[in-house]
């Protein structure tokens, strides 16, 4: 036998509404083997699993047998870490309860374990990426939305019910004003920094100004955060200026998040980070200019290291060897 | 012997600025003895746990002796769980570094923990009081400041430093009209809800308004809640408009608090919750209304249920047991 470790690799599932991502992780966060199904094609969820343990099987055979594998770890939207279940999804084609990690022992005969992506994330820093050691962090996921993973003592924060750590949905503007939100409310931190908040600020930046900038090239309507990134390396005033103001917003709601349980660290995932420093500088000085005088200096702001393709899959085997 | 159970006491201290309260108490929460010093009276540490020890003397003979005592908790200003010292406390007669768990185990003979009040506060409802049973829940103390105790898993959260729970500084006003704070910045939650920033309503409330009121006969300088309570009472329409925006203020920022851990309750303490409904009813309202649709009717809006001149020392003396 070439691995001395007893179970030396574990399942991660990246469950996004197109497809499931699947790959086998080994400790040092390799992905051993890689595969994909799709995530609409089976209306009913015992097919899906069926489907998933099928497309399996050549992994497990490549890393020596489920014998070898100590445990998955499900990312998926609306999981629930305590049940195990996915719950009321709205963009999966599953309604209801589904019960994802009874599912998979059953199928697979090893342990499984549930949560959110930005929770996996989490994980997924802990576990092979720059929160290693770090007892105490929080993670913003940066995408579509914008997810947090809270870890206190080492271990992610699910809260009295399941689902806590939803700091996408902390409101950073309680006035009219407020962005409106998919949540059914006003002012979310992730109707500002999400990609579609970017794209947001984007057109009011470009409509509050009469100074000249690539971006007014692009359809408004199809403008990305990736497009002021480019436009930003061109020294386009509006493009920093779109990032800055995001940035900003964003360090400020870090500093008062800090209150709450004084991490470590920030760590920021996603899109978004890509970035850089035209993000992360603006970021630090409104992070710095608004923390409480007695955590001054203390909190580390850092971009995830992981790669972006393989992150969601090995944040999600993180929960594996738990 | 009367007691089967081994050790069926703890000490509580209540350490303020100007004095120090000590408590002997049982596992039901019932103050067997007390006992009082002063606090400013001794500029070195170590002749004020000389006249600690000598106060306690037969408050402790009391119950049997050293023996029967299991532990002593510490509530204070400024106190780090993890070291057991007090750090640069403002209102303390004594500099710097103290180091207050050391020195009292050295004296006692017995384990000692040292804490916030607001942290106290949380441990004494979670032993004693209402949140008995509870493993996730969030105490807010509105005093002359505003402080906090964050439970996660049965568990007080220190943070990475020992300090976290600070959510009488999160900012909820980040714009240039958020009322100036003794820690430096402006808009902190502790503006608005904790005694001083009532009494700051209460002439808001009048300078921006011609209608009657019993408060207007009230020096404003020295203008207090109480003074609002009771001419709510009467139907002062003023005063009640005071506990309105206090409530919906407060409400509002305990449904953003939620997205961080979901918390099965909120419990309040301190000489505000005495207006019980008039800040209450506005809290409960504006929690419900602001509250992520997810996290809807699961969250229990409570009010301390500790006697609050007891409370501090009960607090203190739940540390004791852990």
């Amino acid at each position: 036998m070439e691995n001395t470790v007893e179970k030396p690799y574990v399942i991660g599932l990246d469950m996004g509404g197109t497809n499931s991502v699947f790959g086998i992780v080994d400790q040092r966060g390799t992905i051993k083997a890689q595969t994909v199904i799709s995530t609409t094609a089976y209306p009913d969820f015992k097919d899906y699993v069926k489907a998933s343990v099928e497309a399996l099987k050549p992994c497990i055979d490549l890393v020596g047998g489920i014998q070898n594998i100590r445990g998955m770890g499900v990312g998926a939207p609306n999981a629930n870490f305590y049940t195990g279940n996915i719950e009321n999804a709205a963009n999966l084609v599953w309604q209801g309860c589904v019960e994802v990690a009874a599912s998979f022992e059953e199928a697979l005969g090893i342990p499984v374990r549930v949560t959110n992506d930005a929770n996996a994330a989490a994980v997924g820093e802990m576990t092979y990426g720059v929160a290693r050691g770090m007892k105490h962090f929080i993670m913003i996921t940066l995408g579509t939305g914008v997810g947090s993973g809270i870890v206190i003592d080492g271990k992610v924060v699910y809260g009295s019910d399941g689902f806590a750590g939803e700091l996408g949905h902390f409101v950073i503007d309680h006035t009219p004003a407020g962005r409106p939100c998919g949540c059914g409310r006003k002012g979310c931190l992730e109707c500002y920094c999400s990609a579609t908040g970017v794209a947001r600020t984007i057109r009011e930046v470009l409509a509050n100004s009469n100074e000249p900038s690539l971006l007014r090239d692009i359809d408004p309507e199809k403008v990305t955060s990736y497009d002021a990134f480019v436009a930003a390396e061109k020294g386009d005033k509006l493009a920093l200026e779109v990032f800055d103001r995001t940035g900003r917003l964003l360090g400020t709601a870090c500093a008062d998040f800090t209150t709450f349980s004084t991490p470590e660290a920030f760590v920021f995932f996603g899109g978004l980070t890509k970035a850089g420093e035209y993000l992360m500088k603006p970021l630090r000085e409104a992070f710095e200019q608004n923390i409480l005088r007695n955590f001054k200096g203390q909190t580390k702001l850092l971009v995830s290291a992981l790669n972006g393709s393989e992150a969601a899959v090995l944040g999600a085997s993180a929960l594996g060897w738990e």
